[in-house]
C-alpha cells in the first residue's frame, strides 16, 4: 500500500509543548507550571446561562457566522474595550476558540508561496497554520533586549515581496510581553508602507498588569489591513468551550465565513449562549481573576530573582520567560532534569521557537500554594546546579 | 490597498443551500421543509449529562483527541453498531462535528493535484473540502437508474494516475440512498487494485430504513485505506454541540490529531460528557426518532406519488429526491417558484452538484403536520403547473 499521507502534514514537528507533556503524564506526582490554560472554573452566572440553553432545548445548529445577539453583544465589547468599531453582521465571525480563527484567518488569506513574518517565540500553531495554508513562514527572533516587543527593523530584514502579512500576538505567550500604542506604531506604519495584512492574535487581551491593551486595529487606518482575534478562553476561563471571535472588515470577512461554513459549520450552541452572558455581566469576575494572576505574577518575579534567575518581568498573559542561559544546558535539557530530579514540569522555551531556546516558560495560572512549592523544589535544583 | 484573498477561497461558490435560504429568511410566513437538522431536541439524559459536567466545572480542555472515555465509548460502539474495530488510543479522533471530520481528513492525506472522486450529488461541502487541502475534486455523477448508488464502471471512468481517494456517503444526503454489502464489494474492490483511500462520511448510519447500515471500513482488509466519518449531530439530534469522530488507522490517525491540534485544539468538552451519556444509554431513543423519520418517510413517498411527482423510493437519511423534470424547468426555477408562490422552501437539487439538477431534496426532519400542510401547497402548485 502506498503512503497516503500528505507530505506538508508529516514534516509538521508535533507540538513541543505536548511532546514535554507526554513525558509528564507517565509521572503521576509531578507538579506541573506548565498548562497555557487558567486555574480557575468558568464564572458561574456564564455556566447557568449554557445550562439554562441546554433545559430549554436550544440545542440547534446556530448561523454560520454565529448567534446574532452574541455578534452584537462581541461588536459592543470590542468597541467599549478596545475602542474598535466592528459590524456584528458583516465583520464578525464567532470561531471554535482562537485556534479556528488562525486556521481561518490563514486559508483565508495565503495564496502558495505567500509569506507571512511570524514574530517568535510565539504560540505553537502558528507556524503550521501558515504552513497547512500553503503560506510560507518567516520567523522574527523578539529579543530580551527590547522586553520582546517585535521592532520595525527587524520587520525591514525580513520583508521581501513575497510577504503579504505580519503576524503578531500581544500580551505575548510565552514571554509575557506587551506592546504599547507607541509600540505598535512603528509596526503599523511598515504595514502601510509594504501594504501588508497584520494578523493580531489578541487572546490575551484583558490580562495586562498595569495598563490596558491596544489593539493595533485601532491604530489610524489599520482596520482595513487587520484581522484580529480573541476569544473567551483566556479571559472568562473558558477553555472547554471551545469558544473564540474574528473582526475583520467586510470584504475578508466574506470570505472567512465561507471558509468556516464548509470547514466547521458552526461553533457550539451551548457555547454561543453562555458566552453573551459572560460579555454582559462578567467585568467583575475578569478583574478578580486578573488580579490574582497580578499577585502570583508578581510573588513569582520576585521569587525568581531571589534564587538568582534573570527574569524579563512580563507584563501581560499569565506567563513568566525566566533565562537559564547561565547553566549552559539547553531549555529542554534543564527543563527534562528539572522534571526528572525534582517533579516539576514547566515547559522549555524552545517549544515557541529556536529563539525560546535558553528560556523556561513558567506558567501562573496555578494557585500561590503550589507556586510556592514548585519553587521550593526549583530553588533546590537550582542549588545543586551551582555547586 | 492590494487584494489579500485567497484565489482557491474567492472561486469556491458559496453554499447553495445557504443561497437559497437567504432568500427564504427574507418570507418570514414560508413553511420550509429545507433544512438537514432533526427536529427533535437532544434527548434529555444527554442534556443532562451536559448539565452535570457544567455543575461540577467540567469547563477545561480535554486531551486533542478527546476525552479517553468517550474515544472508549465511541470504540464500543463502531464495534457493537457497524463490527469495526478501532483502538480507542490510536484510531479514534473526537472532531468538531463531522463537518471537521471532513475537512481534516482531507487536509491530511491531499498533496497538491492529487485527485478525489467525489460521487455526486452529495453534501455542500465534500468538493470545496478538497479544494481547499490542495486536491483536485473528479465528480461521478449518481443516477436514479442506478437508486443513486455508485457503481464501479463509474469509477473506472473517472480514476487516472493522480486518483488518490474515492469519497462516499452513505446513507446520502440528498438522495436517501443507501448501499448494501453486496452494493459496496466492487468499490472496495476498485479501491484495492488502484490502491485508492476511502473516505467514508457515515453520518446517517443509524437511520435506515429496513435494513442496517454497512460500513465499507467493515469489508474484508478494507479499514486499513478508509477513514470513517460519523458524529452526533444527526442520530442523536445533537447538531448544536458540534461534536464527531473520524475512525483511520494509526499511521493516518497520527497525522490527523497533529491538523486537528493545530488548527482546532480539542472538541467543546460539554459536549463531550455529554456525547458519553448519548453513546451508553440512548439506543431506545434513537430508535424511537428512528420511527418517526420512517412513518414521515413512507407518508411522503405515497403522497409525493399521488399527486404525479416521480420519486425514488429513500432507504436512509430523511430526504427523499424526488424529480420535477416532467416540468422543464430548473430545479432553482422550480423552487424559487414554489416559495414564491406558495411560500414553502425545499432545496433544489442543483444545490448538490450538477447531476442534481431536475430534482428537489425534500427533508422530513419535520412533524407530519407540517409535512401535511407543505405537501397541500405543493399539490396546489403542480396542478397550477399541469393546467
Amino acid at each position: 500500500m502506498r503512503n497516503y499521507l500528505s507530505e506538508k502534514v508529516v514534516a509538521l514537528e508535533p507540538s513541543g509543548i505536548r511532546k514535554f507533556f507526554d513525558v509528564v503524564s507517565e509521572m503521576p506526582d509531578a507538579i506541573s507550571l506548565g498548562v497555557g490554560e487558567p486555574d480557575f472554573d468558568t464564572p458561574w452566572s456564564v455556566r447557568e446561562a449554557g445550562i439554562t440553553s441546554l433545559e430549554g432545548g436550544k440545542t440547534f445548529y446556530t448561523s454560520n457566522a454565529g448567534l446574532k445577539e452574541l455578534r452584537h453583544e462581541i461588536s459592543k465589547y470590542m468597541e467599549r474595550k478596545y475602542q474598535m468599531v466592528y459590524h456584528p453582521d458583516h465583520e464578525i465571525l464567532v470561531s471554535v476558540g482562537g485556534s479556528e480563527g488562525i486556521d481561518v484567518a490563514m486559508r483565508t488569506i495565503l495564496n502558495p508561496g505567500d509569506e507571512v513574518i511570524v514574530a517568535q517565540p510565539c504560540f505553537v500553531s502558528y507556524l503550521p497554520c501558515v504552513i497547512m495554508a500553503g503560506g510560507v513562514p518567516v520567523t522574527v527572533s523578539l529579543r530580551e533586549e527590547d522586553k520582546f516587543k517585535l521592532k520595525k527593523e527587524q520587520l525591514e530584514e525580513a520583508v521581501t515581496d513575497k510577504t503579504k502579512a505580519i503576524f503578531i500576538s500581544y500580551p505575548n505567550n510565552p514571554t509575557g510581553a506587551i506592546m504599547t500604542k507607541e509600540d505598535l506604531e512603528p509596526i503599523a506604519q511598515f504595514a502601510e508602507e509594504h501594504d501588508l495584512m497584520v494578523i493580531s492574535d489578541e487572546i490575551y487581551a484583558e490580562m495586562t498588569y498595569g495598563r490596558k491593551h491596544v489593539s493595533i486595529g485601532s491604530l489610524p487606518g489599520m482596520k482595513d489591513r487587520c484581522i484580529i482575534i480573541n476569544g473567551f478562553s483566556k479571559a472568562f476561563a473558558m477553555t472547554g468551550w471551545r469558544l473564540g471571535y474574528v473582526a475583520a472588515p467586510r470584504m475578508i470577512m466574506e470570505q472567512m465565513v465561507k471558509v468556516h461554513q464548509y470547514c466547521i459549520m458552526a461553533a457550539p450552541t451551548t457555547s454561543q449562549y453562555a458566552a453573551i452572558e459572560a460579555l454582559r455581566s462578567c467585568d467583575e469576575e475578569v478583574e478578580e481573576m486578573c488580579i490574582s494572576y497580578d499577585q502570583r505574577r508578581r510573588y513569582l518575579v520576585h521569587a525568581l530573582k531571589e534564587m538568582g534567575l534573570d527574569c524579563f518581568e512580563p507584563e501581560g498573559a499569565f506567563y513568566i520567560f525566566p533565562s537559564i542561559k547561565k547553566f549552559g544546558m539547553t531549555s529542554e535539557e534543564f527543563a527534562t532534569r528539572l522534571l526528572q530530579e525534582e517533579k516539576i514540569a514547566i515547559v522549555p522555551g524552545s517549544a515557541f521557537g529556536e529563539c525560546g531556546e535558553g528560556y523556561l516558560r513558567v506558567s501562573y495560572a496555578y494557585s500561590i500554594d503550589e507556586l510556592k512549592e514548585a519553587l521550593s523544589r526549583l530553588e533546590k535544583f537550582i542549588k545543586r546546579l551551582e555547586k
